[in-house]
Protein backbone atom coordinates (compact mmCIF):
# COMPACT_ATOMS: atom_id res chain seq x y z
CA UNK A 1 0.00 0.00 0.00
CA UNK A 2 2.74 2.25 0.89
CA UNK A 3 4.32 2.27 -2.61
CA UNK A 4 1.24 2.06 -4.32
CA UNK A 5 0.13 5.16 -2.30
CA UNK A 6 3.23 7.07 -3.11
CA UNK A 7 3.36 6.48 -6.83
CA UNK A 8 -0.49 7.73 -6.81
CA UNK A 9 0.21 10.16 -5.30
CA UNK A 10 3.55 11.95 -7.15
CA UNK A 11 1.29 10.81 -10.56
CA UNK A 12 -1.67 13.66 -8.86
CA UNK A 13 1.08 16.05 -7.83
CA UNK A 14 3.01 15.98 -11.69
CA UNK A 15 -0.59 16.56 -13.37
CA UNK A 16 -1.08 19.24 -11.21
CA UNK A 17 2.39 20.63 -12.20
CA UNK A 18 1.96 19.96 -15.58
CA UNK A 19 -1.66 21.77 -15.19
CA UNK A 20 -0.17 24.65 -13.45
CA UNK A 21 2.50 25.24 -16.22
CA UNK A 22 -0.45 25.34 -18.95
CA UNK A 23 -2.67 28.13 -17.44
CA UNK A 24 0.78 30.14 -17.00
CA UNK A 25 1.78 29.82 -20.53
CA UNK A 26 -2.09 30.78 -21.26
CA UNK A 27 -1.58 34.08 -19.28
CA UNK A 28 -3.55 32.81 -16.35
CA UNK A 29 -2.03 32.74 -12.51
CA UNK A 30 -2.35 29.24 -11.23
CA UNK A 31 -1.85 28.84 -7.27
CA UNK A 32 -1.07 24.71 -5.54
CA UNK A 33 -2.93 24.73 -2.50
CA UNK A 34 -1.03 24.08 0.51
CA UNK A 35 -2.67 20.88 3.07
CA UNK A 36 -4.73 19.64 0.21
CA UNK A 37 -6.57 16.82 2.41
CA UNK A 38 -4.74 17.85 5.40
CA UNK A 39 -6.36 21.02 7.05
CA UNK A 40 -9.72 21.68 8.45
CA UNK A 41 -10.59 23.59 6.03
CA UNK A 42 -12.03 22.94 2.07
CA UNK A 43 -9.04 23.51 0.01
CA UNK A 44 -9.14 22.63 -3.78
CA UNK A 45 -5.86 21.08 -5.74
CA UNK A 46 -5.08 24.14 -7.80
CA UNK A 47 -7.05 27.63 -8.13
CA UNK A 48 -6.29 29.38 -11.52
CA UNK A 49 -7.66 32.77 -12.17
CA UNK A 50 -7.79 35.38 -14.52
CA UNK A 51 -9.38 38.80 -15.20
CA UNK A 52 -12.72 37.21 -15.80
CA UNK A 53 -12.96 33.67 -14.19
CA UNK A 54 -11.61 31.97 -11.04
CA UNK A 55 -11.67 28.39 -11.47
CA UNK A 56 -11.40 25.48 -7.99
CA UNK A 57 -9.72 22.74 -9.67
CA UNK A 58 -10.17 18.98 -7.75
CA UNK A 59 -7.33 16.88 -9.77
CA UNK A 60 -6.42 13.16 -10.27
CA UNK A 61 -4.31 11.27 -12.85
CA UNK A 62 -5.24 7.38 -13.60
CA UNK A 63 -4.34 4.73 -16.25
CA UNK A 64 -8.01 3.28 -15.81
CA UNK A 65 -10.99 4.49 -18.02
CA UNK A 66 -13.10 5.74 -14.74
CA UNK A 67 -11.88 7.37 -11.54
CA UNK A 68 -13.76 7.48 -8.38
CA UNK A 69 -14.25 10.91 -6.27
CA UNK A 70 -15.03 10.13 -2.01
CA UNK A 71 -19.13 12.39 -2.02
CA UNK A 72 -17.09 14.77 0.64
CA UNK A 73 -14.36 15.48 -1.54
CA UNK A 74 -16.80 17.15 -4.26
CA UNK A 75 -18.84 18.18 -1.40
CA UNK A 76 -15.98 19.88 -0.20
CA UNK A 77 -15.07 21.49 -3.82
CA UNK A 78 -18.58 22.56 -4.11
CA UNK A 79 -18.61 24.43 -0.39
CA UNK A 80 -14.50 26.03 -1.10
CA UNK A 81 -15.93 27.10 -5.09
CA UNK A 82 -19.70 29.11 -3.16
CA UNK A 83 -17.57 30.74 -0.45
CA UNK A 84 -14.44 31.62 -2.62
CA UNK A 85 -16.74 32.83 -5.86
CA UNK A 86 -15.28 30.13 -7.98
CA UNK A 87 -16.03 27.75 -10.44
CA UNK A 88 -15.66 24.36 -8.96
CA UNK A 89 -14.52 21.61 -11.51
CA UNK A 90 -12.95 18.23 -11.54
CA UNK A 91 -10.34 17.65 -13.89
CA UNK A 92 -8.82 14.07 -14.87
CA UNK A 93 -5.95 13.46 -16.81
CA UNK A 94 -6.10 9.70 -18.24
CA UNK A 95 -3.13 8.11 -19.72
CA UNK A 96 -2.21 9.04 -23.11
CA UNK A 97 -5.77 11.04 -23.52
CA UNK A 98 -5.00 14.61 -21.95
CA UNK A 99 -6.89 16.46 -19.63
CA UNK A 100 -10.54 16.65 -19.56
CA UNK A 101 -12.19 19.25 -17.46
CA UNK A 102 -15.96 17.94 -15.89
CA UNK A 103 -18.77 19.81 -14.44
CA UNK A 104 -19.95 18.19 -11.26
CA UNK A 105 -23.65 18.16 -12.76
CA UNK A 106 -21.89 15.45 -15.32
CA UNK A 107 -20.06 13.40 -12.74
CA UNK A 108 -22.20 10.11 -12.17
CA UNK A 109 -23.13 9.39 -8.57
CA UNK A 110 -23.18 6.31 -6.65
CA UNK A 111 -23.94 5.42 -2.95
CA UNK A 112 -20.52 5.94 -2.10
CA UNK A 113 -19.14 8.24 -4.62
CA UNK A 114 -18.95 10.17 -7.53
CA UNK A 115 -17.10 8.98 -10.61
CA UNK A 116 -16.00 10.28 -13.74
CA UNK A 117 -15.49 7.67 -16.66
CA UNK A 118 -13.48 8.26 -19.94
CA UNK A 119 -16.76 8.17 -22.12
CA UNK A 120 -18.28 11.15 -19.65
CA UNK A 121 -15.44 13.18 -20.40
CA UNK A 122 -14.83 13.18 -23.85
CA UNK A 123 -19.07 13.33 -24.18
CA UNK A 124 -19.57 16.00 -21.34
CA UNK A 125 -16.32 17.42 -20.94
CA UNK A 126 -13.87 20.39 -22.14
CA UNK A 127 -9.93 19.74 -23.53
CA UNK A 128 -7.91 22.52 -21.61
CA UNK A 129 -7.74 24.20 -25.09
CA UNK A 130 -11.65 24.89 -24.90
CA UNK A 131 -11.88 25.27 -21.01
CA UNK A 132 -9.74 28.38 -21.75
CA UNK A 133 -11.10 29.69 -25.39
CA UNK B 1 21.13 31.41 11.39
CA UNK B 2 19.15 28.12 11.11
CA UNK B 3 17.40 28.28 14.23
CA UNK B 4 16.25 31.85 13.65
CA UNK B 5 15.49 31.19 10.26
CA UNK B 6 13.65 28.53 11.84
CA UNK B 7 11.78 30.71 14.58
CA UNK B 8 11.15 33.24 11.98
CA UNK B 9 9.69 30.68 9.48
CA UNK B 10 7.43 29.13 11.89
CA UNK B 11 6.24 32.31 13.29
CA UNK B 12 5.56 33.83 10.20
CA UNK B 13 4.01 30.32 9.40
CA UNK B 14 1.29 31.44 12.59
CA UNK B 15 0.21 33.95 11.67
CA UNK B 16 -0.74 32.59 8.01
CA UNK B 17 -2.40 30.28 9.59
CA UNK B 18 -4.49 32.60 12.19
CA UNK B 19 -5.44 35.03 9.08
CA UNK B 20 -6.61 32.02 7.81
CA UNK B 21 -9.37 31.32 10.24
CA UNK B 22 -10.04 34.85 10.64
CA UNK B 23 -11.16 34.88 7.26
CA UNK B 24 -12.97 31.65 6.85
CA UNK B 25 -14.73 32.74 10.34
CA UNK B 26 -16.08 36.03 8.73
CA UNK B 27 -17.51 34.21 5.69
CA UNK B 28 -14.27 34.24 3.12
CA UNK B 29 -12.72 31.10 1.59
CA UNK B 30 -8.72 31.33 2.27
CA UNK B 31 -6.03 28.86 1.15
CA UNK B 32 -2.48 28.66 1.71
CA UNK B 33 -0.29 28.63 -1.01
CA UNK B 34 2.03 25.77 -1.27
CA UNK B 35 5.44 26.42 -2.74
CA UNK B 36 5.75 29.91 -1.78
CA UNK B 37 8.90 31.13 -2.65
CA UNK B 38 10.52 27.67 -3.98
CA UNK B 39 8.32 27.35 -6.72
CA UNK B 40 9.31 28.72 -10.70
CA UNK B 41 5.96 31.19 -10.42
CA UNK B 42 4.89 34.01 -8.46
CA UNK B 43 2.69 32.94 -5.54
CA UNK B 44 1.81 34.82 -2.30
CA UNK B 45 1.45 33.11 0.80
CA UNK B 46 -2.56 33.54 0.77
CA UNK B 47 -5.00 33.81 -1.29
CA UNK B 48 -8.77 34.46 -0.13
CA UNK B 49 -11.89 35.12 -1.83
CA UNK B 50 -15.55 35.73 -1.00
CA UNK B 51 -18.11 36.45 -4.00
CA UNK B 52 -17.23 39.91 -4.37
CA UNK B 53 -13.58 40.31 -3.97
CA UNK B 54 -10.47 38.38 -4.35
CA UNK B 55 -6.61 39.37 -2.40
CA UNK B 56 -3.66 38.24 -2.67
CA UNK B 57 -1.56 38.52 0.64
CA UNK B 58 2.44 38.43 1.61
CA UNK B 59 2.25 38.08 5.35
CA UNK B 60 4.97 39.16 8.02
CA UNK B 61 4.99 38.96 11.58
CA UNK B 62 7.20 40.80 13.51
CA UNK B 63 8.25 41.71 17.16
CA UNK B 64 10.07 44.66 15.79
CA UNK B 65 8.59 48.35 14.72
CA UNK B 66 9.08 48.01 10.76
CA UNK B 67 9.48 45.51 8.48
CA UNK B 68 11.30 45.45 4.99
CA UNK B 69 10.44 43.23 2.10
CA UNK B 70 12.75 42.48 -0.81
CA UNK B 71 11.75 44.51 -4.06
CA UNK B 72 11.47 40.75 -5.81
CA UNK B 73 8.80 39.52 -3.32
CA UNK B 74 6.57 42.70 -3.91
CA UNK B 75 7.13 42.85 -7.50
CA UNK B 76 6.03 39.27 -7.86
CA UNK B 77 2.93 39.73 -5.55
CA UNK B 78 1.82 42.52 -8.12
CA UNK B 79 2.34 40.13 -11.11
CA UNK B 80 0.70 37.19 -9.39
CA UNK B 81 -2.27 39.43 -8.88
CA UNK B 82 -2.62 41.37 -11.84
CA UNK B 83 -2.55 37.99 -13.75
CA UNK B 84 -4.82 36.34 -11.11
CA UNK B 85 -7.25 39.16 -11.17
CA UNK B 86 -7.01 40.07 -7.19
CA UNK B 87 -6.11 42.78 -5.28
CA UNK B 88 -2.24 42.77 -3.56
CA UNK B 89 -1.81 43.58 0.27
CA UNK B 90 0.73 43.04 2.02
CA UNK B 91 -0.06 42.07 5.59
CA UNK B 92 1.74 42.70 9.03
CA UNK B 93 1.17 41.21 12.14
CA UNK B 94 2.91 43.69 15.14
CA UNK B 95 3.54 41.95 18.36
CA UNK B 96 0.90 42.75 20.52
CA UNK B 97 -1.11 44.77 17.69
CA UNK B 98 -2.81 42.52 15.29
CA UNK B 99 -2.99 42.24 11.94
CA UNK B 100 -2.47 45.53 9.62
CA UNK B 101 -3.22 45.80 6.02
CA UNK B 102 -1.26 47.87 3.90
CA UNK B 103 -1.39 48.41 0.07
CA UNK B 104 1.35 48.48 -1.88
CA UNK B 105 1.52 52.14 -2.86
CA UNK B 106 1.93 52.91 1.04
CA UNK B 107 5.23 50.81 1.67
CA UNK B 108 8.33 53.48 1.54
CA UNK B 109 10.65 52.39 -0.81
CA UNK B 110 14.73 52.27 -0.27
CA UNK B 111 17.07 51.17 -2.68
CA UNK B 112 17.22 47.46 -2.48
CA UNK B 113 13.03 47.09 -0.28
CA UNK B 114 10.52 48.31 0.22
CA UNK B 115 9.81 49.42 4.31
CA UNK B 116 6.13 48.85 6.10
CA UNK B 117 6.60 50.48 9.53
CA UNK B 118 4.64 50.56 12.11
CA UNK B 119 3.67 53.82 11.60
CA UNK B 120 2.34 53.64 8.16
CA UNK B 121 0.46 50.44 9.38
CA UNK B 122 -0.99 52.53 11.69
CA UNK B 123 -1.75 55.35 10.03
CA UNK B 124 -2.66 54.03 6.63
CA UNK B 125 -2.88 50.33 6.86
CA UNK B 126 -6.50 48.84 7.58
CA UNK B 127 -6.94 46.37 10.32
CA UNK B 128 -8.79 42.79 9.60
CA UNK B 129 -11.97 44.42 11.17
CA UNK B 130 -11.31 47.52 8.69
CA UNK B 131 -10.41 45.61 5.09
CA UNK B 132 -13.69 42.84 5.47
CA UNK B 133 -16.31 45.22 6.50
Amino acid sequence: MGIVHGRRKSKGTAAERELMHKFWANGWAAVRAAGSGSTQFPCPDLIVGNNLRKLALEIKATKDKKKYFPKQEINDLKYFATKFGAEPWVVIKFDNKGFYFIMLEDLEETTASFVASFEIAERRGLTFEELVK
